[in-house]
């Protein structure tokens, strides 16, 4: 296991990413791999301050040409300072959602088009993408219940359900063109469950 | 002069930039139009914001992707909430700084070149260009031995006259390329000269 992996955990709120992280970080060790853990928007000193910018705006209803153009800002600034050093040097990458949350929250979610903000993906890193994304799928309501238990909901999560079954067809949108890439995780069972869906779609991506 | 129009200013430190828009803002009331002054990158709360946080990123080098696509992150949100609602109300906007600015700083200054820059232009604003673009175009040596006169200089001013020849030459191709938006007035003569081809060129464009 000489070279870095690129792996991406996607999602709408409640979908169980920050578990998948834990699960994926410990499989790779269990591999011999060196997992290097970040997370999108943020990653770096910029990241973080646009990450700040962006919460404090959507109050003011930021345009979605701005929001997403921002989310590129700061994920340029993480692949060069973070992802491309970080796998150059053989680390495996476990990022908490990248260009495909883009696609899905404000192409689909705030209605850009798919392929509008696809195309910024390419600007950005036509020559990079995730080895494997995970995408953890359960229903809206189940979601939005579940990030509600855990913590008073931040202003993303405090979008309406409508927005982020948008969301989620973005997605489903995304799975459907790249069924290699992306693989579904069905995260709505007992957390046995999609532990063992975690570790079944990284077998069968890169050997066990 | 019941229509808006769309006016932008370009061109290096020292250019003259800020007594070229005093001239086109008593000309346009002169006509009779409303001027609406604003400049980039800033313009709205949110691009203002953005303006500090590019000018405090500067000495760790951020990366001239994040750069750029910061740039039209501050100009969809300008779009958005000044610039279009003052030409729909029918003002006449000058603004200090437009697209052209990125195309020639990052795109020649920074290397990640014209075409690549104007692809973002497009990505951002297909369907809006300057109706008139004044570039104020002088050495280099001039432009900065002018801006250090004035002021000390900030992050953007103290970069090296290399740069500001790379960007020099990127106002130029940009003339070259769209001659009947792009009207290059020479700004090295004194202030009665470079106040005459400025007139000469709003007539040229709008009639007098």
């Amino acid at each position: 296991m000489g070279d870095g992996r690129f792996i991406t955990v996607e999602g709408i709120e409640g979908a169980g990413k920050t578990t998948a992280i834990d699960i994926i970080r410990d499989w790779v060790k269990g591999q011999g791999g060196d997992p290097r853990l970040t997370r999108e928007p943020g990653g770096t000193d910029l990241g973080e301050e646009l990450r700040e910018v962006l919460l404090r705006h959507r109050d003011g209803g930021m345009s979605a040409e701005a929001e997403v153009l921002l989310m590129f800002a700061a994920r340029a600034e993480h692949l060069e300072r973070v992802i491309r050093p970080a796998l150059a040097a053989g680390q495996w990458v476990i990022c908490d959602r990248f260009t495909d949350a883009s696609v899905a929250y404000q192409g689909m979610g705030r209605g850009l088009g798919i392929d509008r903000v696809r195309s910024l993906g390419e600007w950005t890193h036509a020559d990079l993408a995730p080895d494997l994304t995970l995408w953890l799928d359960l229903p809206v309501a189940l979601g939005l219940e579940r990030a509600a238990g855990r913590s008073l909901p931040d202003r993303f999560e405090s979008e309406r359900a409508g927005f982020f079954k948008a969301v989620r067809r973005g997605y489903a949108a995304i799975a459907a063109d790249e069924p290699d890439r992306v693989r579904r995780v069905d995260s709505s069972g007992p957390p046995a469950e999609v532990r063992d869906g975690i570790i079944a779609a990284l077998e069968a991506r890169f050997g066990g």
